[in-house]
């Protein structure tokens, strides 16, 4: 059964916007983008699974850096052009500058301004 | 001055997407998309306008509906591909649809369920 994936109304180029939010904080951690095929997986394996855009492929979230998002709660919004995760973020970082989340910049007097620290360096994150 | 604007890598039809999350409740409320007036015009004003997709102008949030969002904060992320907004939502209802979230169905053993109660009959919302 997989119904509940043709409601999704894939745009043009068969994707779907995905905010990944803590579930404990609610700090939005993570945008990106699922096909069909990323929006199965994520359902199945309560990971979350993307899109890549950049690299053309399916992207399990944490695959290299270990920082996977068990996904607690999928929903999907009223156009269903957008989807909704509840996740708990492994080792509290999204981001892949070693902050918990990519929104780590704030408009301030007509400036993006970094507010949040790193917190693990990347290149101990992603050390092959 | 408006060089964070031009920070933004505005996609291939002049759009960035905007999450819009209440301040209060940390609840997603939205996700619409801005091009480069609305989102100058969201820093500006403090008050969330959007880029309508289907009715391809302008859309200053709340503006039939009353319901307007008061912009806290804004933040871009990492691949500056998106914006979250933290706003205080007037009526506390988001969606076109009377509830507070745009974001009301749930997937629930495969099917996607409405969680959330209709806060105000549409109908009275978009009384010409």
């Amino acid at each position: 059964m997989s119904d509940w994936l043709d409601e999704v109304p894939w745009n043009d180029v068969g994707l779907v916007a995905a905010v990944a939010q803590d579930a404990a904080s609610g700090r939005v951690l993570t945008v990106a983008w699922m096909n069909r095929e990323a929006l199965q997986q994520t359902a199945e394996t309560k990971q979350a699974v993307y899109w890549s855009r950049s690299r053309n492929r399916l992207w399990r979230k944490g695959e290299e850096s270990g920082h996977v998002q068990k996904v607690l709660e999928l929903r999907l919004d009223c156009d269903a052009d957008a989807v909704v995760l509840r996740v708990e973020q492994a080792g509290g970082i999204a981001c892949h500058t070693g902050r918990e989340s990519c929104f780590y910049r704030k408009l301030e007097n007509g400036r993006w301004v970094t507010t949040d620290p790193v917190l693990k360096d990347p290149s101990l994150i992603y050390r092959k």
